[in-house]
């Protein structure tokens, strides 16, 4: 195998009572990648399309995964690498996830897959700290792992994959408004009240015990999250009613998708999960912001070769 | 029926990770209580052996249930009970939660099965308020359920039965020494940093995980509590030696049960729930302090008739 294309899919973060421990992934959009096998050692950057991203392979997120890679095996050959980016940087769909999961995907199939997932996902990490700073694994686990995914913990570093019911549609808006990290974070409180740590840890539970279950209706009384939403909305225009609107069309909750300014509906089937998003259409036609829209099933594979 | 006897639970509330959501019922020791029928409407007390309680049935935990079932279904008969009290107050092993759970469910085996689970919480809570000043639901869910669950909500009160892995055992050391159960509140901090709100969280929803899975490995990486058990430890003689020498033993988390002072173990097999039990056994003959060590199934049907 001397050149892959592969998919990496955009993932939503956090699911409102998951905040910092839950991932999903999605089947609707995500980014495309191909990697050729180089005489040359080491990693280049070919070709990049739908984001202004840096062509420097130390700082790419996609590249940076590949020359880790590359340096713990070291192989007799290099990696050049074409991104067609479709998940929007800044999005809060994992734009950088998805570039950095994939690369530890494709790497690890040019290599004759060394690695387990858990082994990729700390690699996709360090391009998570290259683009946003921080080694999260959120979104790069669900990216790799597919499905939905619990960061159990980070020291040692263990991901949970739970199951997906059969029936769950996501909805996501992506508005096309900037929010800086550093502000989403910023907004937060550095602590809550027990009582609330308490609420958001049971909640956590009843919706990990209705996705072991099917019981669509547990998954949606447990989507709350009382630890960044109530901070966090505010930073993203019509959330109340985006929210409120999307309940009224059936979905079993809605929330902000990482740090925003994606907002996700969960729903049972496709049918709701599309009314959903109309309701979300109808709110945002009436603003001057951009926005995309995708419904989507869970993607429960993760990363895949698509040529 | 004229006349029951009726078995109920000791529980353990907690259960590490799950402070203020789990609870969990043991086989090894629980109250008895007779309930029989009167001529004399309302509720009376004939006998309360094994601990120094009240015989006012207005204040009673066990009474207070009863009164509250009376008066909302107005039979033509009152109650007088005779306890037995076999789970010490304030050993942290559900005392009054046994007494208050057993009362609801004789209850309504007298009353002719009028009541879901639920609606016996909620009068079971009616007892742990007047025993404890706070109508906390998870022992007394415990101890009617049975098995391991999971307080979902309190505003509505939202019950999730969990699944329990075939070979899992618990031990309890119930050290006698007093605790009152304001030190062990206001010992504890009233907020909680974010990060460790989500890895209390995290650990919270890889047990859950576990339980569903029979992942023991899992169940035991997540026995972690970092929001009580720091500040709470400290009320407990020879806690660290008993949570290390636990885990030497084999024990998958060693953990304090309730509010304390009794001391709980999660172990895969009665064999290793009796070696922890030994280790327990060695620190303690070691001091003045009297105790008792339990080794126990889990009990999975909640209180039951025995006569």
């Amino acid at each position: 195998m001397d050149s892959i294309k592969i998919f990496a899919p955009a993932t939503v973060a956090n699911v409102s009572c998951g905040f910092d421990a839950l991932g999903l992934a999605i089947n609707a959009v995500g980014d495309e990648m191909i990697f050729t096998k180089t005489e040359t050692k080491g990693v280049s950057i070919s070709k990049i399309e739908g984001a202004e991203l840096t062509f420097d392979s130390h700082k790419n997120a996609a590249s940076v995964v590949a020359w880790a890679m590359l340096d713990k095996i070291k192989p007799d050959f290099g990696v050049t690498i074409a991104l067609y980016k479709k998940v929007k940087p800044g999005s809060g769909l994992g734009s950088s996830a998805s570039s950095s999961a994939g690369a530890a995907f494709a790497m690890n199939k040019l290599l004759g897959n060394p690695f387990s997932n858990l082994e990729l996902t700390e690699f996709a990490r360090l391009g998570e700290k290259a683009a946003c700073g921080s080694p999260i694994a959120d979104n790069v686990a669900a990216a790799i792992y597919g499905g939905f995914i619990l960061v159990k913990s980070y020291d040692p570093l263990e991901i949970v994959k739970l199951p997906v019911p059969e029936e769950l549609w996501v909805t996501v808006i992506h508005p096309q408004i900037e929010i800086k990290t550093e502000d989403a974070r910023n907004v937060l409180q550095p602590t809550v009240t027990v009582a609330n740590a308490v609420k958001q840890s049971a909640n956590l539970a009843g919706l990990i015990s209705g996705l072991y279950t099917d019981n669509y209706k547990l998954i949606s009384r447990s989507l709350e999250d009382v630890i960044a939403e109530p901070y966090r909305k505010k930073l993203i225009p019509h959330f109340d009613d985006i929210k409120n609107d999307g309940l009224k069309a059936g979905a079993l909750g809605v929330g902000i998708s990482g740090s925003g300014p994606t907002l996700f509906a969960l729903s049972k089937g496709e049918k709701i999960a599309k009314n959903v998003a109309e309701s979300m259409r109808t709110i945002y036609s009436k603003t001057t912001i951009d926005f995309n829209i995708y419904v989507s099933k869970v993607n429960l594979n993760g990363c895949e070769i698509i040529e």
